[in-house]
């Protein structure tokens, strides 16, 4: 029997309408959607946009959990078998679609997902997606980089230092995962002159949108800082 | 009269599956849609591609000339009063809408545009599309970045130091307008053993696509490079 496809889909920053054509026409076309919960009974965000846009109606949805937590846990859980029914399906000949917030390539879990099948040998495809600091900058009206200007893109999680040395010499730069790093991103940013100059994306497209100077609380997992140095 | 509202519009890399439901939409309504040509009588690689998924057959077509030039010569050149018969169109209250390849905010004339309309009083939307880096990553099946890892974007244009810097300590790096500078780029990657971990994206999306290892000539203008530094 022929094996069945694995797709990993971006299905956008938050906004069901930011979706492209082609992850609506594979997640219609999909036999299994693959949605990620961050906790038993949780539910998927990336599913719950996706069905806004998309029939999902004919496939299958299986929860998989992948708890927030650090890079090689995330290796270790996938290795140690979570993705068993993904690979039962793939082998009885089913296409399986794995739904994303925002763009695959950047910092996604699916990303990882698809890497595993790979190397056990499944034939894999991955639909781009707009990504957060793409929909955000677009929602605040503002170019990431013009001309010339370079562009860098960091997570704030475990890298105060590296979010300090782009401060030293950058065009533009987007710090992603944010939230719980604002109590030391703020007074950095202030310290230095660019609290003028960043703009907050919290929860792009989401109810709970903001998009604005960066002094609004609460911030969330989806905090976005997008700092123009480029054009000052 | 109602003025009409600007949009900017991301049609996505190449492939017209790429744009999102919203630019899809958003095309589909205008009254105008604003084409920027390289030369006179030229064509419009955005347009061609919208014109694929979406029914322009509704609005009037305005092409705009753009030489491909430097950054101020273009804000010169737009200040200069090309955009006169757009401002014509808001006036009388017609939407207009302006494609671009990928994203309006990653390198994008369109973005020039809607701030030099804003500037003059004029209600802009930027309408996100999925850049040629994120189009490209998912046809190679591979990310961007990944857990803590940075990613930095540069144009290789009038910025060998920069991309000197940038190799001296990075994550992972796009490179894109990489065509010109390939003569450089080539032999310094070489030499910093990076050639290996270099994929190169030319023309995503469209029929002279080519991803794979960065020796293949012809390059062409849409020529980008990922080089993964993040996971060696």
């Amino acid at each position: 029997m022929k094996q069945g496809i694995f797709y990993a889909v971006g299905v956008g920053a938050g906004d069901p309408m930011d979706m492209t054509l082609r992850a609506k026409a594979v997640l219609e076309q999909a036999d299994i959607i693959v949605t990620p919960i961050p906790k038993a009974g949780g539910t998927s965000a990336a599913y719950a946009i996706a069905a806004q846009a998309a029939d999902l109606s004919y496939a299958e949805r299986l929860d998989i959990l992948f708890p927030m937590q650090a890079h090689n846990d995330y290796r270790e859980r996938l290795r140690s078998g979570v993705l068993q029914p993904v690979c039962t399906a793939l082998d009885s000949g089913r296409q399986v679609a794995m739904v994303t917030l925002g763009d695959v390539s950047v910092y996604s879990t699916a990303s990882y997902v698809r890497q595993l099948l790979a190397e056990k040998g499944y034939a894999t495809q991955v639909i781009a997606g707009v990504p957060s600091f793409c929909a955000g900058a677009a929602k605040a009206q503002q170019s990431l980089c013009e001309n010339s200007e370079s562009l860098q893109i960091l997570p704030a999680v475990h890298s105060r230092e590296a979010v300090e040395t782009a401060l030293e010499q950058f065009d533009n730069l987007v710090v992603m995962k944010a939230g719980r790093a604002m109590a030391w991103l703020l007074p950095l940013l202030r310290e230095r002159g660019l609290l003028e100059h960043t703009t907050m994306l919290r929860d792009v497209g989401m109810p709970s949108e903001y998009i604005g100077k960066p002094e609004l609380e609460p911030y969330s997992y989806f905090t976005t800082l997008l700092i123009k140095g480029g054009d000052l």
